[in-house]
């Protein structure tokens, strides 16, 4: 008998449902009497969440937040006191907690808060009893003792948290998909599922819109080496380890590549380059809460530049607002804007020792005749803008020409 | 600005949808604008409980009683967190808490806990900032930080329980109700709606079947003298007053007739009159969980007697099962049942100081030639069983007998 601990998350698709519950359950307890200590981090059903933030739509259009946190923080307790009985309808000794209950201790950041201590001596204590302990994801208490949300991806980083304090052999994932892909299989169709990756790429391609776990939760995850391992809660297949870059994965050129969708570019046309400029427009973007992403900037010869970035389509209305007292702050000819783009990139921590990955990116698209609007590269990312029509074709063009395909 | 404490609580039915929780928090927002201190206790939203029963009904039939309690604490949790955005919403300041946040301290028998202690300081504390301080109903937390719920009738008990601890001038019972009146308004026409009466009398009204509280928080209000008043959420109406007994009430003979057409009566024939035969039987179906009503038994000539008591008819499958064994064990004849009974009672303080009463009501059903099958009384209260199909009548006529009705 074994006596490795593992958390295992499973999200909201995961547990849609009572009979998905009991899926789940049958999972854990084949885990359970495999010898394993087991620490199981649950999202809310399906659409528990949504259901709830609409009857707060009802009353209010401005909820408060501390309340919402109290509204919201329900949908977890109630699908992991829903797995404990699964469970214990199977003979497993399983025992449920709320983030307060355990001690997952956040800031006071309603909505959004940051886990600041995990205290887990109650988990300890149920588990050298034997039992199951499974763990409302996304929740917290705070200081006052309120009850806390930690925003998208929060179960996820509850356990991540958790395997962490725990010291947990690896961290599992369920999700609805099987893994990390070399790009979307919806898209490309003999895309390969990564059976390894490091957590930087997969917080390049969590960037990118690769969905599978927030940025945020790789974040924690990285900074302390928790071993993730993505899967599906549907079937019994091997997904994608995320861990510690190794050697062996440097002899990987390029891991995947994505396409984001879900961005507009902005341009401020002849803006007088003199230092200090784009200090300006930058900051009046962040105090307006505008996520900016890539941004360009080409020099000038002629004492006159323009800057591009690009925003969430979602963000897009709100940044032509501000646009306006930007072009007269910075005395710029004016902006203009375009939703019609996609960004795709390519990512991989081979990049760093390998050169020629760049020019072999550009040679798969000026082969399909894409033109590329936009460059931005990190150490282990290249990305570029194109006309959003192309990106299916660039996506698959690239993967061939980095050979990501099943053999 | 009136400096007061009311303690209210709205019942499922007055917080079924978001429209009802709006209308709650216009009656709340009123009160506090009056200058009124508000402790406001909730249910949970109309079927939430029952949806969530039916959730863990499709997992196990026999599901644990902890997580049970993890799983239906939520319900209030939702309706009081919607209750407080709605509050915001109309420009009261207000908050919410969980029975863990506010220290309602309960032993550790999970869905039936019984409340140990109230610490209440959080509330205090939120009173003084001006707040209206909205309280989860039917929700505790026992020794071990364990969430725990009350029970059948728990969001009172909680509410009757804040009020003792806050010394508040009263303790508001929002229902569908309008009060508590003579006799069941839809049998008799002009039943009346009393306008006081003592928790004596509406103890044996609740247990008689006049659901508009449960027993046990009437218990607790007499217990601790916290003044009740039972209102509805859909009108503006004066309710009914519960308090001590005062002079006047012993002026009114009786307060109310009803009918419980939810029991049957069960008779042990022959049983051989000797010491300890009473105590087998009632031992017997205490062990087995029936809650035995009325008790029967007539002095014997013969040495057997007969022996009839009356159980819930949910119930009456369960005491068949045990009766066989108990027939056996005092060595009686056999037994025989009868569903088809009703109990009428008329409850009042009054009858302590005068007599006749019992003569009156059976004067009023021997005018309608109904038999009696079976008498008990107490100090404030004669029941007596008839046949089931003369239920109605019997009230009609009793209500009739004692000039209950409006003038």
């Amino acid at each position: 008998m074994s006596n490795s601990l593992i958390v295992q998350k499973y999200g909201g698709s995961s547990v849609a449902n009572t009979e998905r519950i009991k899926a789940v359950a049958k999972r854990v307890a084949g885990y359970s009497r495999r010898g394993h200590n087991l620490v199981v981090v649950v999202s809310a059903l399906g659409d528990t969440t949504d259901d709830l933030l609409k009857l707060a739509g009802e009353i209010t259009s401005a909820p408060n937040e501390r309340e919402l946190d109290m509204l919201i923080s329900t949908g977890e307790q109630v699908s992991m006191a829903l797995l404990a009985m699964a469970l214990h309808k199977m003979g497993i000794d399983a025992i449920s907690f709320t983030g307060a209950q355990v001690g997952i201790l956040t800031d006071g950041s309603h909505t959004k808060a940051k886990i600041v201590d995990v205290s887990a001596d109650r988990i300890r204590r149920e588990l050298k009893k034997k039992k199951v302990v499974i763990v409302a994801g996304f929740q917290g208490i705070d200081p006052e003792h309120e009850i806390t949300t930690l925003g998208r991806g929060g179960s996820d980083i509850t356990a991540v948290a958790l395997a962490k304090t725990l010291n947990a052999e690896v961290c599992e994932i369920y999700t609805d998909v099987e893994g990390v892909y070399t790009a979307d299989p919806r898209v490309v169709k003999d895309a390969k599922k990564l059976s390894r990756i490091s957590y930087e790429e997969m917080l390049e391609l969590a960037s990118l819109g690769a969905q599978v776990m927030q940025a945020r939760s790789m974040e924690v995850a990285k900074k302390f080496s928790v071993p993730l391992h993505i899967r599906s809660s549907f079937t019994n297949k091997e997904g994608t380890i995320i861990s510690k870059e190794v050697k062996a994965m440097e002899d990987v050129l390029v891991s995947g590549v994505t396409a984001n969708r879900g961005e507009a570019k902005v341009t401020i046309c002849s803006v007088p380059d003199r230092p200090g400029v784009a200090a300006v427009i930058f900051k009046r973007l962040a105090q307006s809460n505008i996520n900016v992403d890539m941004i360009i900037q080409n020099i000038s010869r002629t004492g006159y530049t323009d800057v591009s970035f690009t925003v969430p389509v979602a963000e897009l209305a709100r940044t032509k607002q501000v646009m306006n007292q930007i072009v007269k702050a910075v005395k710029a000819k004016g902006s203009i804007y375009n939703s019609d783009i996609a960004k795709i990139s390519i990512v991989g921590v081979g990049m760093r020792s390998h050169s020629g990955v760049a020019a072999k990116l550009f040679d798969a698209l000026a082969s399909k005749k894409i033109n590329v609007d936009m460059i931005s590269t990190s150490e282990i990312k290249i990305s570029c803008v194109i006309n959003k029509k192309y990106s299916d074709k660039a996506v698959q063009a690239i993967h061939k020409a980095f050979d990501l395909g099943k053999k």
